[in-house]
């Protein structure tokens, strides 16, 4: 068994190559550039983990792993182009340094390679890979037609948002694991609980997400605190606040998403005070955190086997703030 | 065996019914309207056919057939947004009529539906299925970034221009014959040959537009005539001419892209007759075409098996004009 910073050190040396073609060099170089920005290759890992649950490491599973983050790659290229996002990882997204027709077939491009590295695994696991694979990839895309449509409307219920958030990130981390548990020859039984506790752990680190951009330390958190708040993003905390304020606090929210004066942020953040939303998106989280070690016990493996995923769940949810 | 009327029937039946869940709607409701648009189905009744080549249609050619054509319909809603075109078989585009971020997410599902399709056919060919499937898919992507690429290029060679079309267009008519004869269990050999058969009529069938938007009767071809050489754009005729034309012939062109006058189509025509031009492509889409018969004669079947797909290919390469 090996560690998340092990697996992440292995995948690389598989990962950091060139997966496409010499040419055409105008539709290849955007994705070999998007590639070399790097990122956290949480999900891949993630996979590795869930195979390694069950068993060795073999190279079906590598292929997976691969094919799972050219797949986020590709969300993520064509996300910045919908989103009109000039960077990302301070480094100009595709559509910016190229164009978006080309970002577009760049990512295009990039679930096709995805594909063509699933078909290199076994007969064996071919059909039920692909199966989670492709209900995933679909979910992704509903969740982030979701997002948009949500960004229109004026009234979204935190269940919907919820709905939303599961599609747009927790089905991938949940597949993510369950792909790599196929792979390891999990059970059906052991394929459910693994995709639950990626499900929940998903949605309880998006919490955390929500809860650090407000009210997280900037020097622990690193990300630029409150940027949620400046750019009216709907969030966890936002739309849980709308639901429990007083008419009064309501109209001080929304008139400051309006007007936007110098000190939203910590005027916002007094309202989100006011109306506890602090303390409740800490519960909220750790009842997620809590459903989903409740499927993590019900993996049939030994509690050894566990270990470096029980570790990176600890990592992902933090809990010094 | 079937002709072409009737597989197109056939085929609508089975294609012209809900592809999508109804959730989110504003994510699928445009995939179906995209959809329901219509089109000649000439892909997946190709596949069709080349299955039928080498035995009866089994329930897993339906499904690579409605993969084949949510395939194209997924690169035509992403072209039209590369082209910021407007209508498409005179109705709204999806881009259009919703937006275009709308209509990158529903292409993107477009595909991965195709990928479920493809996943419903046996293990038997699911490999072998796949792999044409995804080689060509990113084949036609390379071809429409190399055409966005040759639109900002002032010289263009020919051999390239054949290159990009053979990507942009005929892979996909080759792959829909390949795939086909896949399941109905055809060998490398014949695989190989159907495949060339499409690819060269492919390209014999893009000359044959190129020379009917610029020579054919408006009243027999139906398009607008002379449309191509309106827009500037690059087709075998213009490349041609460019490469044949005196001096004179080549600043008379060259003034003609940049002044567009009223007479611009009829003065471009007569330095093309001057150059030869309609004679050249004639004899070009008669070397295809021949050559496309050279590998359809080489296909291991009996002659009377080949009667439905020689009469789609004459009907494709139309001669009265």
């Amino acid at each position: 068994m090996h560690s998340f910073e092990e697996l992440v050190k292995a995948f690389a040396t598989r990962f950091n190559t060139n997966h496409f073609p010499k040419e055409p060099n105008s539709l290849y170089e955007p994705g070999n550039y998007f590639l070399s920005m790097g990122g956290k290759r949480i999900r891949p890992v993630m996979s590795l983990m869930g195979c390694e649950l069950f068993g060795e490491i073999p190279e079906d599973a590598w292929n997976v792993a691969i094919a799972i983050e050219l797949f986020h790659n590709f969300t993520l290229i064509h996300d910045d182009i919908m989103d009109a996002a000039p960077l990302r990882r301070g480094m100009e997204t595709v559509h910016t340094k190229y164009n978006s027709s080309t970002a577009l077939l760049c990512g295009d491009v990039m679930m096709i390679k995805a594909y063509q590295y699933l078909n290199k695994i076994g007969l064996e696991h071919l059909k039920a890979v692909l199966e989670v694979f492709n209900k995933t990839a679909a979910e992704v895309c509903e969740g982030q037609q979701l997002d948009m449509d949500f960004e229109q409307q004026s009234n979204v219920l935190l269940d919907d948002y919820l709905h939303m958030i599961s599609l747009k990130t927790s089905v991938l981390l949940a597949a993510s694991l369950q792909l790599g548990a196929i792979i390891g020859g999990a059970g059906e039984a052991n394929c459910k609980n693994i995709y639950a506790f990626g499900l929940h752990l998903g949605l309880a680190f998006q919490i955390q997400d929500d809860y650090l951009d407000a009210f997280g330390d900037p020097e622990k958190f690193g990300k630029d605190v409150g940027g949620d708040i400046r750019q009216n993003k709907k969030t966890f905390l936002l739309l849980h606040a709308l639901q429990v304020a007083t008419p009064a606090q309501k109209a001080t929210i929304e008139s400051l998403m309006q007007t936007n004066p110098p000190d939203k942020v910590a005027q916002m953040l007094a309202v989100f005070k006011a109306c506890n939303v602090d303390a409740w998106a800490k519960e909220l989280k750790e009842q997620y955190l809590a459903k989903a070690y409740e499927y993590f016990d019900e993996i049939a493996v030994t509690a050894a086997r566990k270990t470096p995923l029980k570790d990176l769940a600890s990592f992902l949810i933090q809990r010094d703030y």
